[in-house]
């Protein structure tokens, strides 16, 4: 692992200094690589399915994992799209020109070395490596162990990719080990040669990640989200949103946890959309007056506050206002996604300025929480923390800065 | 410890939410207590000095400690200077509308809770909380015990202040006590109530910050800075800006510690910038060939390169090219501030470029490594690594952002 990390970052050296063309052209030497290699990909998938199944994985497991034509083929075209995003190096991001007639500019550079870990998804191998290289970073792969033959198979065809560009292969390697102490080398840091980590998977891995590394992570560790209806909604834009922050996909970090609806609103507000919800097939489990509006609502637990279902089952309540809304999430929230509905202007700037979660909405579904919706081409994940990322990480976020002046001679007097 | 961070994070809340108004007000009414208190202010100096001297301090360590009125004044100044800075929260750092019709901001926020550990300097402690509160956040401020009556009373006055604007005092406290451990608190991060550490003092300070901090640290260790004085350099401007680089102050972060010449001009620019800086007081250790153009010249070990004297000492070696420029400073340098001097703009660019450092410069001194010759009005220090704040952190660093979305009842697909 210590040699991993040194030749990462002596990779990172060079794809930080190389042009935007030399890695689009990497990055669609990739694709190209991915699908010459397709035969040898699909066989390694077929090797890591078959082990799964004979563990009994799950079928939802099995489904993450398995890869078919069109799947490689949709990850070698999601490696292509990078390409032809705009590069986020050397953008300036600030000029300035002093009294002095320095001229100082702030300069996006990559990060470095990033660390991703990840579950049995073989489409995260592509997609995390890709998008650090398109920063200029070098990235050091972790994939979960029951892909592992998938994920190696991928990687070599990201390097061979790499290497055709005339990059050096070790800008994105796989953990060459199922061992399970690799993990632990990559949160201590690799000696300093890694910059950050992002965990792409589970609560628990994201929260060992986020206990233990000793170097900045990129994450979410849950998704706890809430639509507030408040007394200025309009209820067929509320039924709308609601059902959708819901039901879309459940099993999404953007997907709604809570619904917290005003009083004000409550005689015309809530029935509807807990007849709504449940109709669908969401399951709600109510606070008193929540229950009295529908027979079928089952009595929340405080637990069920704090509760991220991923799943078609709601926690709801009514709050006395804005400030009791507020009240609400920043007790149990997990500053992530949170909506407001109202046709009130001035209560949804309050909502959006006061609510200290990566992503605030006014009118809007929670489900928006996506970088691709964001318009950012890819992410590599949703961060909740206040440094350096927030909300969803693409290639952008992956870049650090620098200063660069530009003098005539100039000395500090 | 755990009762302050607890009281930090609350106010941190509120001052999050404050108006630039408010917060300036606030500032304004600090400088004002600062100036009514100074009676109480200088006593309490007084008491720290007769301590300090009674322990046999250094006269460098006294005079950094030591206030009068018109050191006082300065700092009362200080914190109204920090007043007139543009307000760094709210600022829409990107506006993008999606073909959807949302409208996505990214909006600067407050990071939350800032804790800064400083030795004995009464200044920062007012420096450091008005920078922090200027950007929403509550600051936790350790002084140097040599300091904490000074401190103490200046800190009394911050909290005065900010009562007197309606803010809680809570925005700006003092670790009330000199016990050790108090900082071992601060590095675990006072269960989570601590966003950033900003360690102000000696290398041993932030060496251990860096090392124990569980929570993000903008810090630099060293800043071992290089001039590099390329084959087409213009003499006149080499020797200026060396002389200033090494000399106008040799204790600052932003000093040179070693000095770089290429072959290409060593036999015209050698021996006369060597001679200017052994003429003005500057010792050198050099390279063979340094020592052989000039007789005062005394051997460098392999340490010196390593070296960040902090005094009027450079070391100075002769360099083939650009390349072995680069490779020089990428091997010994510590990633703070770095020039080249030269009239050929192509190399200028690839030093620009190329070294990865903080702040990199061309034909200027490294000594304007500083917040304030950067317009940013006040700093609370240098940062090194790549993670968020890199280079003078001002009162832009000291903020986060989120994404705030405003919708006409859009659902996701």
């Amino acid at each position: 692992m210590a040699d991993l990390g040194r030749r990462a970052r002596a990779a990172s050296r060079r794809v930080a200094l190389a042009s935007a063309e030399n890695k689009n052209a990497a990055l669609r030497a990739m694709a190209a690589s991915i699908r010459s290699r397709a035969d040898a990909i699909l066989a390694a998938n077929a090797e890591d399915l078959a082990d799964a199944k004979a563990k009994g994985q799950t079928s939802a497991f099995i489904d993450r994992l398995v890869l078919d034509p069109e799947r490689l083929e949709a990850i070698a075209q999601a490696v292509e799209s990078i390409a032809d995003l705009p590069d986020p190096v050397g953008r300036v991001l600030a000029r300035f020109e002093r009294p002095n007639g320095l001229k100082i500019d702030r300069v996006a550079t990559p990060l470095g070395v990033i660390g991703v870990i990840f579950e049995s998804r073989p489409n995260v191998t592509a997609d995390a490596g890709a998008l650090c290289l398109k920063a200029g970073n070098a990235a050091i792969l972790r994939a979960g162990s029951e892909s592992f033959r998938t994920s190696s198979a991928i990687a070599e065809a990201m390097g061979e990719g790499l290497e055709r560009a005339g990059l050096p292969a070790d800008a994105i390697r796989l953990v060459p080990t199922r061992d399970r102490a690799a993990v632990g080398a990559m949160l201590s840091g690799l000696d300093g040669n890694l910059d950050v980590i992002v965990p792409r998977g589970g609560k628990s891995l994201v929260a060992r990640v986020q206990e233990e590394a000793r170097v900045p992570v990129f994450a979410h560790l849950e998704g706890l989200n809430h639509v507030y209806v408040h007394g200025a909604a309009d209820l067929e834009m509320a039924k709308s949103i609601v059902l959708n922050a819901k039901m879309r996909r459940t099993g999404v970090c953007g997907s709604a946890e809570t619904l917290l609806v005003d009083r004000a609103c409550a005689d015309t507000h809530l029935e509807p959309l807990l007849s709504m919800l449940l109709d669908a097939g969401c399951a709600v489990r109510g606070d008193e007056a929540v229950q009295a509006a529908d027979s079928r609502v089952t009595p929340a637990e405080e637990g069920d506050w704090r509760t991220e279902y991923l799943d078609a089952i709601i926690s709801a309540r009514i709050v006395d206002g804005l400030d009791a809304a507020l009240a609400h999430i920043e007790t149990y929230g997990s500053h992530h996604t949170d909506s407001i509905v109202t046709n009130d202007q001035a209560t949804a700037e309050r909502f959006l300025a006061e609510v200290d979660s990566a992503i605030v909405l006014h009118n809007a579904s929670t489900q928006f929480a996506d970088g691709g919706e964001f318009g950012f081409g890819a992410e590599i994940g949703i961060a909740t923390g206040r440094m350096h990322a927030r909300g969803p990480v693409g290639v952008e976020q992956l870049t650090s800065f620098k200063y660069r002046i530009r003098g005539t001679g100039q000395t500090r007097p």
